[in-house]
């Protein structure tokens, strides 16, 4: 038997607490941005409203945003310009990243979104786009019951502390690593 | 900069390889079923046909199922009896995985689906309602463009080693830790 398991589902029935939770998906694993993507399904189909900020990914033709695009209670943002190695344009890199932060704000402040995916977010404090004290104010400022969901790698520690839950995609193996290339409806 | 990945994102661009892929989520940390059904999402975006089998679950009322129970291009199936430990009933648990495990292997013989994902899947072989060999036959001789998505805690060493990517999602923290009760949209 798996006994570790009987202990966390007896913790998580004995557990009363309601709240609005900071989950992040960090590490260099694969199912950082998926698992957002599934809580959102998830969320969505529970009749929650939901909002989608992309701080980084440019393109529009992900089978994601594809899929989710005609979802009700459903609002899905491409804020980025890409990675900053491909644009070489820092002063870009900012803007959009202040641009995208600034919608998520307003999302931040309506009590009437129960999700809020900020995708590819720990970038724009990598990169120092943002600061941490301006998004863990913002963060503690939200909605008592209102979920966000931040992917990303290198989630700093002081995100962590912040967050609720935290799961960090190891990286096992991957099939680039066997020159497999990537693929639609598996990297996009 | 991230030096990391740019790495790794050259190995993506110089791989030329196309083959279905085998992908594996496991790990006691969130986010495996999730990474699933956020893939699935993107493939169906992309116009791929999937099916889902859920080896454990054995509620319909999940968010998940409730939004992609219309979508286009997906059969999903709740096989599952709930887990052992609940049932108490070794022999149904066993009936399950192989009524389940034949719904796969109709899957896993069509080339004309895309994605099969094969939700918690890894108690079958730890639990021994089916063997890795039998698993593995199945799984080498699907049609060569077919992606299927395996999920679920401690994936055995000859999964993994037959799987192109492997992602383990390690629980860094779990709000349940601190007193949060599982809540619909995040646990279900």
């Amino acid at each position: 038997m798996q006994r570790k398991k009987v202990v966390i589902d007896t913790k998580i029935e004995a557990a009363k607490t309601k709240k609005g939770l900071l989950l992040v998906h960090t590490g260099i694993g694969k199912g950082k941005s998926t698992a957002a993507f599934g809580l959102l399904a998830r969320a969505l189909g529970h009749g929650m409203k939901a909002a989608v900020i992309q701080f980084i990914k440019s393109r529009s033709d992900s089978g994601e945003e594809r899929f989710f695009r005609n979802a009700a209670n459903l609002n899905w943002h491409v804020m980025g310009d890409g990675f900053t190695w491909e644009t070489q344009n820092p002063e870009q890199d900012l803007a959009s990243a202040r641009k995208a932060w600034e919608m998520a704000c307003t999302y931040l402040r309506d009590e009437t979104v129960n999700l809020i995916i900020l995708d590819e977010f720990t970038y724009a404090l990598k990169y120092g786009w943002l600061t941490i004290d301006e998004v863990s104010t913002a963060l503690n400022n939200r909605p008592p019951m209102q979920h966000v969901v931040i992917t990303g790698r290198a989630a700093p520690p002081a995100l962590i502390e912040l967050a609720d839950t935290v799961s960090e995609a190891n990286l096992v193996k991957h099939a680039f690593q066997a020159g497999v290339q990537a693929m639609p409806g598996i990297e996009w």
